[in-house]
């Protein structure tokens, strides 16, 4: 819990889980198999992916992943670190794991900011008149928070959005010596966010960005998901972050994968050999 | 869009995706084969390539690689991430690809500022005598912006330049504390890029240059392709341009590859030893 | 030997070396092998755990680890280099190490900062009215101190924290230009590992944290082990930590693993697939 | 072509293109062969690099290589990196290349600055009395630059030095904020040069220094070759040169490597293990 | 040559040549063996590294490496990188190299700074009352650095250490804008130099330091040995370095090996699994 304009709120509200898993294909390994026996681990992995994508509580995904980074980038949403772990080890007995080579992998959980919440939530008692600091403003406040968090649980618990392309990189903050994002006050890191917030709303109709945090999780702080019909779309989103100050000044970006989604049945295909 | 002087604008104009995608051979493994299963293999590998440089919309080639960073480059123009993933899953299949080893590949897409046309519609219609902000202004220079863009459209969507040599390199803008490109404002990084153009215009009769963007692509901000019939005359624009502020002071350089351009026939003699 | 406020005490109290000790499955080649032979083989592994555990001087665990980063961990705690050495090259000697991929591991040694000790003693002498630097202050001064030393004996020597997950990074102190760790005086560093201390003391039913040393032993300077029932608590002490100034502004951080303890039988049932 | 002190030269003089070729050898594979077919595959690698060292324009040498960076390196000097390129798949032809793993490669091109004859033309005329800026001058320039650059041809496009030792390492001129060789005046540069030049002739006699250019060619900008039957002569003068500006402030090492001269006859003994 | 107070001195003085050189074992590739012919293979080791051990000019020894930076460190000491690539050479041939995988490798020669040894004898002079800039000075001041040069020879020629544990980094002086060692004056880095001596001093009972300079030979300016019978001294010996002056301004690390020493007769048990 910190303090928020005298109000104290946890950080961050988190989500599902993510495990972006992106692996190379030995593919004179794998075209060695007879045609048969392809088709037959083909459809193991799809009736695994399906099944994955089919469970309760969280989404799984599958994309054909551009460039030699990777061959497969599987994607799974869950509520816990175990079930990541159980997704993990039941891909390594499948029979495709064979031939599969790791390419990288990266494990966060969708966050969303009380700062942006708690804002929201003060931008509406603003236009209802009550007294900051009074116990009327203060109950209004948990009021409005809790419709605000309610709000907010599609974003945190929906399914991977199924858009043809996704765009994924891992980032961190800046901690240099002049520029350093952890010494800014919370109201300078709240204006900065504000900019860029402007600019992603401007791309929401074409573009789903799903933010997640990555401290003590992984190699990055954060991980960012873009989902849109159109790469260039998403090319010119972040061209046009590039020049905002909370990317231009604040940002270090890790490598960029760009996927297009396969369903799982046109798995089969791609592994097959069955093209366009 | 963003604003340019009075007019949105948008940011970039895009042409083909470019996909550069560098092997290295396995040359034991290639030479435990039978001469004759070389030369059908070899054959198969042309025959893919003769077609995807047919190909209607977009173009390729091949390029022998110096230095152990590769030893063969295919490139690809196309005009959409799907058929670039469509042209390595093809290569995938074929027969060659159990004896190529994954060395380095980067996405891209041609683009062309908006700025360097916007400059030359204003500076056209300065000869005219109309007056800026008026109405007739504004249309004037959309009938130029028009005729600008349609001039550029070889530029954007035209065939791989060939040249005998290729020099290929990614490259990020500088976004340090200090020397941050993303935070000049568009009239610095205009005066920064108009320096540049001099020098490329100089060498404009012996070098072809292409410059694609990789923001949410690839893991460098821009790619530059350089086309030449001789590499002394490559190496020495690049001399002169890393005395240019906007190279000196703003740019990042990543790997250098260069190439010397083979035809798919003579791909063929290649693999299979028939040298010079 | 260094001088402490008038006061010569050595530097760091140091406890158990830890090897942290991550490893890759070749799952291809370890499902190759026979159900009977692989149960074996796990059993194997399993008695070779649970030996090492019962070891009367020191502690042994397993992880299984999140993402391609690896697949088990095993971490020991050992009186000597040369306990760790002989752990290392038994494990070498199991027909589990057949089907092992190195990965990643660090050695360090548990240690406890004298300073702090130091303050807690003299904050108790405050209370007695003892007048510093006369006989009857150093006197209780020493007393005091061996009673400190002894207190913290079980962080020393203890065994490895029971929770179920495991997050670890090593970390470097900065040495910069403008800000340098090493350069700061002893009161300045103690201010701000003081400020850093709240935050862990406000997490600390929930996370077990312990650092060691490994200037002289490995790549890195320090490693952190954080040990906790909940993963989200982990993360969120964290990114509170990452605001704070010894986090912020002097410290550098290594990759982060996050693993799943799992007790020597279930070390069986995850490698012979018996999921869940 | 860029202006000094009022004459328009060209920047730099190139010679030889050249090909450093670093192979570690797989050396349980070779040893598997049988004695006699190894000593047939060594002598046929031997006459291949006779063959290529006796090409008339240009040059070739084998060398051990000390440490893992690798054990045998290639050196080629060639009149284009078509012949550099043809070398590199001639070698991948003999039956050596199936035993050697490809460890470090670096193109570049031997240049010699014309500002370093620009300025020696420049002393002559200087002692003969003749106007600066006048026709005469300006005539009588031209005529000594000629002589310059035919004096240097020995050095552009001479052997291999025969020297015992090769001491090798890319570099590049730092780019910084506030130490950017690139955005330097002439006058800087050439003065920063000239000391440097000085602690390089007093060691002439004892070590051959051969500059290289790769902007545009490899991953950095320029490389160099001493080469010494002394090693302690080397390392002492580059431990003079760390000292100089040139060199401490803007120069940035890549990897080093040293290497000892094998003739072809001496490379079969090598690898049959007929040592010393 | 370079001038100290007036006298003209070499800068260093030379010893042996060093090769500190890792490997890993392929256990699984080791252990395939029959125990007869592992025992066989070890004890070629064995005799392998007596012998070198036993050659007169230099020294030989092993060490087990903890972690997983590696299994083995064979150390040399010899009079000429003629005689390291011969031992490279001649372990390749051994039937052990089939079992090693080439982790880590560093070439370097022992030495001695000559200001050291001039600020010493300047000293001696010192205490005699002879007139600094006389004739007699210079002859007394010759006749004590002979002195000096002969006093040092056995730490230039020495045998390696005897102790039980080796600790081995490289390492650069720091050649930053504000901060460069090589910028300094010969005062300020003797300065920094003594305040460090002070520390290594303290400790030169339990820790022997060798110090080998690598400009020229490697990829790092220096490499540091420590040898002990007890870690952690080493650890607190550059504990306390690490806020001096030298080491925590201008000092960057590389990586950390930490060995344990064993016995040519050792390395079989070692090898052949006969631990403890």
């Amino acid at each position: 819990m910190v303090e928020i304009y005298g109000q104290e709120v946890p950080q961050t509200l988190e989500g599902w889980y993510l495990l972006h898993d992106v692996y190379a294909v030995n593919w004179s390994r794998w075209r060695a198999e007879e045609p048969a026996t392809r088709e037959e681990i083909a459809n193991q992995t799809a009736r695994w992916l399906t099944s994955a994508a089919g469970y309760e509580k969280g989404d799984s995904a599958a994309y054909s992943v551009l460039t030699q980074k990777g061959d497969l980038m599987f994607l799974h949403y869950r509520e816990s670190p175990d079930e990541l772990n159980y997704l993990e080890l039941s891909l390594r007995q499948t029979r495709l794991y064979e031939f599969l080579i790791p390419s990288f992998s990266f494990l966060s959980v969708i966050e969303i900011n009380m700062y942006e919440l708690a804002t929201l939530a003060r931008m509406k008692l603003a236009d209802q008149d009550i007294i900051p600091g009074s116990v009327e403003y203060d109950s209004a406040f948990e009021t409005e928070m809790a419709k605000q968090k309610s709000r907010v649980q599609s974003r945190l618990f929906g399914d991977i959005p199924e858009q043809r392309y996704i765009c994924f990189y891992p980032m961190n903050k800046r901690r240099g010596v002049k520029l350093n994002w952890y010494t800014l006050s919370v109201a300078e890191r709240h204006d900065i966010m504000r900019s860029q917030g402007r600019i992603i709303r401007k791309y929401q109709e074409q573009v789903a960005e799903v933010v997640s945090g990555a401290i003590g999780l992984d190699a990055w702080e954060y991980a960012v998901s873009l989902y849109s019909d159109d790469v260039l779309t998403i090319k010119r989103m972040l061209y046009e972050l590039h020049f905002d100050p909370a990317i231009a000044v604040y940002t270090n970006f890790g490598p960029t994968y760009v996927g297009i989604r396969y369903q799982p049945g046109q798995l089969t295909d791609l592994l097959v050999g069955k093209l366009k």
